[in-house]
């Protein structure tokens, strides 16, 4: 089992208040955190395996509000079966720490099938995994004392070159953020790994404005469109509107093969 | 008022079951439907104002889940205040009708404030609402027969010449279809109508295949980015993947000044 699956898991903890309720336990794990606050796309992504745990699919379209921030420490999801058809369950959940509210989460669940008949958005023609800018290493392929999130620990996030430029005072001035992504170990990038590859990555303003202030997500919106071939996945995430302190960030992920696996959308607010 | 802000009144009801829920009474009416299936847009800006009405302010972001079609009739509209901040409040709500649960809701709700500081989304520079094609109308200007939503006789909507051609079998070849929207009555276009106006154009997969079956949303969510300026509102639709029979449509509006005021995706299922 890859260190995110582990760091993920959820267990059956019974029956909730109200017929179609399930109750699964979890433990957010220490490392996944940026400055002590876990990753949301984890936590999205622990709400999500107990959502499909309770329907027996994975996610399709799933949207995540995060009320509060979190650390390590327990977790409880509260699972709610809203409809169950034939292609589709709908599912919603709450997942809770220490007794407080900490993502709301609502979501459709179902067979995830490639094979596209139409597509317009192909995979951006930059450089490749190995080609591009490994973080966290010098020139001679040391590890640095680079600041960042801790997850970067289990994840090898790769920028395109000129889209690090941010992190020295040096904004491409577009709001755009592309690379690739890996976990460390090795693990296979599965359905629930897209919803945290989504939201790891610097956020694309960054590039335009140089400010790297942090931006807090209201709600993050993710259509998982394939199921990744073995390999690292490419991304590139853009913020084409910002406006009245709001931020809406959009983001596309292919699998090594070209293939869209996923899009994203978030608001964000902007520090006022 | 206008016949929408009328159609989709709500009333409160009463508090729910539980602390932090209240209830909401509407009526469904006809005339806002397709085929008898009313419009989901409208169901969910019918929620949306409950959720709205409780916690005094507009939708930011807003997620609605389509668990059934609905038809005219009384409805109710339960809302959980899920976290009240300073910014915006987190609610959910599900609208039901005859005892069924029609649409599932989860949104963010805080002021709206336009002076974008960045956008990349300029309006297209298509034909103006008074040079597009209007629908319902011969070239005399008098009514004609043709068949479509019975929310016509409410809404003008008016395509971009060639994006009409899906109707008589000449699709343009792209996923797109736009052109402007605006109330027959005059009234303004505020961000509850937005959430309607999202999803009254003809599918934008229509112009792609030809094929006009109904693509049913499962998931659809808006993000409301300013208030529309009096006058009809531009939109463009597009369908950007089609992959294992599911569809996802992106959606821009802007106002007549041309600043961005709406952002829509739904993921939607196509007929197998």
């Amino acid at each position: 089992m890859g260190s995110f699956e582990a760091a993920t898991a959820v267990t059956f903890a019974g029956d909730g208040p109200e017929p179609g309720w399930d109750r699964y336990s979890g433990e957010i794990q220490p490392g996944w955190d940026y400055a002590g606050a876990t990753n949301g796309g984890y936590l999205m992504a622990m709400a999500a395996r107990a959502m499909a745990a309770s329907c027996g699919n994975p996610p399709l379209s799933i949207t995540c509000h995060f009320l509060r921030p979190a650390s390590a420490g327990p977790a409880e999801v509260m699972v709610e079966s809203v409809r169950s058809g034939r292609r589709l369950s709908t599912m919603a959940a709450t997942l809770s720490a220490g007794g407080t509210d900490i993502v709301r989460v609502l979501g459709a669940f179902g067979d995830i099938v490639s094979e596209p008949v139409l597509t317009t958005l192909d995979a951006p023609t930059g450089a490749s995994f190995d080609e591009c800018l490994r973080d966290r290493v010098d020139d001679d392929d040391r590890p640095t004392t680079a600041s960042g999130p801790a997850f970067l620990d289990h994840v090898d996030i790769r920028l395109q070159p000129g889209d690090e430029g941010f992190a020295r005072g040096e904004p491409t001035g577009r709001a755009e953020m592309a690379g690739w992504f890996a976990f460390r170990d090795g693990a296979p990038i599965d359905p629930f790994a897209l919803l945290f590859a989504v939201d790891v990555f610097a956020p694309s303003i960054f590039n335009f404005s140089g400010a790297t202030l942090w931006v807090p997500t209201v709600e993050l919106t993710v259509h998982v469109r394939g199921i990744p071939v073995p390999g690292p996945v490419q991304a590139r995430f853009r913020s084409a509107h910002v406006a009245g302190g709001v931020l809406g960030e959009d983001g596309d992920i292919w699998d090594r093969d070209g293939r869209l696996v996923a899009q994203s959308r978030q608001l964000a607010l902007m520090p006022r």
